[in-house]
């Protein structure tokens, strides 16, 4: 069994900054857990926030900390730092492999989606951004990790797209089921895929920051050998050429 | 211009945890750094000793702190944690986008080849591993972030695969040059194959724990979109098929 991870990001037209801030960790009991924060107001101040929320959950994370828990923790860490001013989407998404369990933590407005056996299904329900007062509750989902598996979550900048405009937005859940018809799509291929959608729906010019994760359960692995690759390009204005 | 990074990572033999940590974090700045650590002692100590010191690392650069300083502080803290008893190897590897440079922050033995302009040199001499004692100086080269470079470095496993049995170890320069013959090699193709001809030296069964890390800078970028995929094959022992 091998689970693959992509992420797929991109910053506001015209912006070099992102408010959204995406890290993976290894838990310290066996598994991959990946956290993702949108921060709720604009610019510099909204990429240090969710930085801060995103490094402080991986902290947590490590440390043997609960997702839920760490959720809360980061919640309350926030409040007390920034006086609820700074509200923060909060994601977590956890291969564990303690408890052979995915867990998803959801403090974020849009829903996750997820595919298994032949079935997309969409976890939504209100959640509150964290930060904003004390005893904000995540909410928690655990599923069985089973080949075949995918899962995809999102900052709002995706579920927005086209909106403003002509007033259609995208609508994942179909493409999705599209996109996992072809021939075992990669997480990167349906990551960008997503992606690639919602910003022609901004026709090109991204009107928010947005991020995709897909997570893919597979059936069988090459070899034992684990493999990041992180893909930077470097903006026009800081080229070097 | 595009920075590409990737790694290849695998477990001692038969060995379920890893004493290598490595983690990737945007620079606060500008630009994206890799942390790789090697715990220098054995089993899940080493794990936990090396990941502590990655995040410290990994906390300080995204407080904005210098590499070279950050790899000061983080021996320091390691010392002072633990009486200097856990002595870890310790690579900082950045794409700094304020200064426009590659920094290259080193307190490990084995040596950080760089390929720049049809040419692969080698920094290497004498280090030590942070947390053994106070002061702890790291190496620190900086170079131009120019196109077509490429940098591979790598944990000990690496370099000491096949010394025990026949003595003879990979060249990793002659490999290097190898694969840059291909046309226009992937940091993963680079990555994969120097720690697959490590494997095959160790008889298909690592001796060590083994990562290798390539960084290259590409022309251009296919689009402005940021991606990231892991890769995390689940030991058979806990495949849950």
């Amino acid at each position: 069994m091998e689970i693959q991870i992509s992420v797929a990001k991109t910053n506001k037209f015209g912006s070099i900054e992102s408010g959204d801030s995406l890290e993976i960790i290894e838990r310290p009991g066996g598994g991959i857990s990946i956290v993702m924060c949108d921060g709720q107001i604009s610019g510099s101040k909204a990429k240090t926030v969710s930085g801060m929320v995103v490094r402080k959950v991986i902290g947590l994370i490590a440390d043997g900390i609960r997702d839920g828990a760490a959720a809360r923790a980061a919640s309350d860490y926030l409040f007390s730092e920034k006086k609820g001013k700074y509200p923060v989407y909060l994601n977590i998404l956890s291969a564990d492999l303690q408890t052979d369990t995915l867990v998803l933590t959801r403090n974020n407005p849009t829903p996750i989606f997820v595919a298994q056996e032949g079935l997309v299904k969409c976890l939504s329900g209100l959640t509150q951004p964290i930060g904003t007062t004390r005893n904000i509750r995540p909410s928690v989902s655990e599923i069985s990790l089973i080949i075949g598996t995918t899962i995809v979550m999102y900052t709002d900048g995706l579920s927005n797209a086209g909106t403003k405009g002509s007033g259609l937005g995208l609508d994942i859940c179909t493409a999705l089921e599209a996109v996992l018809e072809e021939q075992q799509p990669s997480s990167q291929l349906i990551a960008d895929s997503l992606l690639s959608q919602a910003i022609q729906l901004d026709h090109g010019r991204a009107e928010d920051d947005m991020s995709v994760v897909c997570l893919r359960v597979l059936p069988s692995s090459i070899d034992q050998i684990r493999r990041l690759t992180v893909r930077f390009p470097i903006p026009v204005v800081q080229d070097i050429d």
